[in-house]
C-alpha cells in the first residue's frame, strides 16, 4: 500500500517525506531527504546459521513460526549488529534449538539476490547431542542422512546446504561453498554453484 | 546530535517519532513506531571486494575519497540489493579501478563486529592486467609482494587480507579464511583467526 503523500516513506532522521533520486557521484536511485540532506541506503541482510552434527546425524528444527510453519529447517536467522557471523550462527542455534555449538567452521556462503539476502552457514558439533524445541520451534530432531525429509524442507537454501553436506561426506570435499540461489514462487529454481 | 523531540528518529513508514523497546517475542531493544506498529531492525552491512592478480602482482587502489584519503586499499565497497557477493565484488573492481575480473573465487570472510560490517573478499585474475584510476581513486598500481606499502594501507581488514594473501603463497594454503577484526582508533588491534 503506497502512501500518496509520501510514496517513498519518511526520513528517519527528520520525519519529512523522502524522494527518490540519484545522488551526486552515485549511479543508482536512492531514497533521499531534501529537508535534511540524508541519503537512505538499503543493503542486503545476512542470515547466519549452522549444520550441527552429533554422531553422524544432523540437527534440523521444525519451524514454529511463519513463513513455512511446520517445515524443517537448519537453525538460522538474521545477523545482529555487533556480532560476528560465527557468533550469530551460534546464537541462532541456541535461540531456535537450545543447542550449544562446538568447533564451528565456515561451511558456505549462499547468495539470494532476488530477496537481497546472504546466508553465511557454519558447521560443527552439537554439544552433548542436546537440543530442545522452544517458542520458535515445534520440534528438533537429529537425522541420519538417509532420513532427511527432503520434501518437507522450509527453503531452497536449506535444501542446497543439506545437499552439499551429503555430497561432502560422499566425496570427501571440504571446500567452503559458494552458490547463488534464484528462487521465486511459481518459477523454476536456479542454483549456480561457484565452488 | 540528538533531536530532543525524537531521540530515536522517525518512522520511515508513517513519519511519527520512534520509541525504543523490546518487541514481544524478541530479546533486544529495537526502534519501534507505536503509531503504525512498525519495528525497524538494524543489521550489519556487507562490504564486497577482491584481490586481483596479474603475473604475480596484486592490484591496489589509492583512495581518492574519505575516510583514509590517499591510503592504499583493495577495491571494495558496500554490497547492493539485488546482487550476489561475487557480482558485487566484480562491480566494485570496475567502479574503483576500471578493472575486469576473471575466475573470482571466495577468499575470506572478515567480521568487523565493532562497526557491524562483514567483508566478503574474493580473489581472481585482473583481466589483461588493465586498471585505471577514476573519480574514487587517485592511482592504481600492481604491486609485487615485496613492495606492498604496508605502512600506507587504508584499513586493518586490508592489511589482514593482504597478509593472508602473502602467507597463502608461501605456505600454499588455499583454505577460505575466516577472521574477526576488532579495531578502534587509539586501541590495540585484535585479530582472531578461525581459519
Amino acid at each position: 500500500m503506497v502512501n500518496p503523500i509520501a510514496p517513498h516513506g519518511y526520513c528517519c532522521h527528520c520525519g519529512k517525506p523522502n524522494t527518490q533520486g540519484i545522488p551526486d557521484g552515485d549511479n543508482r536511485p536512492r531514497l533521499m531527504c531534501h529537508a535534511c540532506g540524508s541519503i537512505h541506503y538499503e543493503n542486503p541482510k545476512n542470515v547466519v546459521g549452522c549444520l550441527l552434527e552429533w554422531r553422524g546425524n544432523i540437527l534440523l528444527c521444525k519451524r514454529g513460526i511463519e513463513p513455512r510453519y511446520g517445515y524443517w529447517t537448519l537453525p538460522a536467522g538474521f545477523m545482529e549488529n555487533g556480532e560476528s557471523t560465527r557468533d550469530g550462527a551460534a546464537r541462532e542455534a541456541y535461540e531456535e534449538a537450545t543447542a550449544t555449538c562446538e568447533d564451528l567452521k565456515l561451511f558456505g556462503v549462499y547468495n539470494l539476490p532476488r530477496i537481497s539476502q546472504v546466508y553465511v552457514m557454519f558447521y560443527g558439533r552439537l554439544s552433548e547431542g542436546y537440543a530442545k524445541a522452544n517458542e520458535e520451534t515445534l520440534d528438533v530432531r537429529l537425522f541420519d542422512e538417509k532420513d532427511i525429509p527432503w520434501d518437507e524442507l522450509a527453503f531452497p537454501v536449506v535444501t542446497e546446504a543439506l545437499t552439499r553436506y551429503c555430497e561432502r561426506h560422499t566425496e570427501r570435499v571440504h571446500q567452503v561453498q559458494l552458490a547463488d540461489i534464484y528462487s521465486r514462487p511459481g518459477e523454476p529454481l536456479k542454483i549456480v554453484r561457484h565452488t
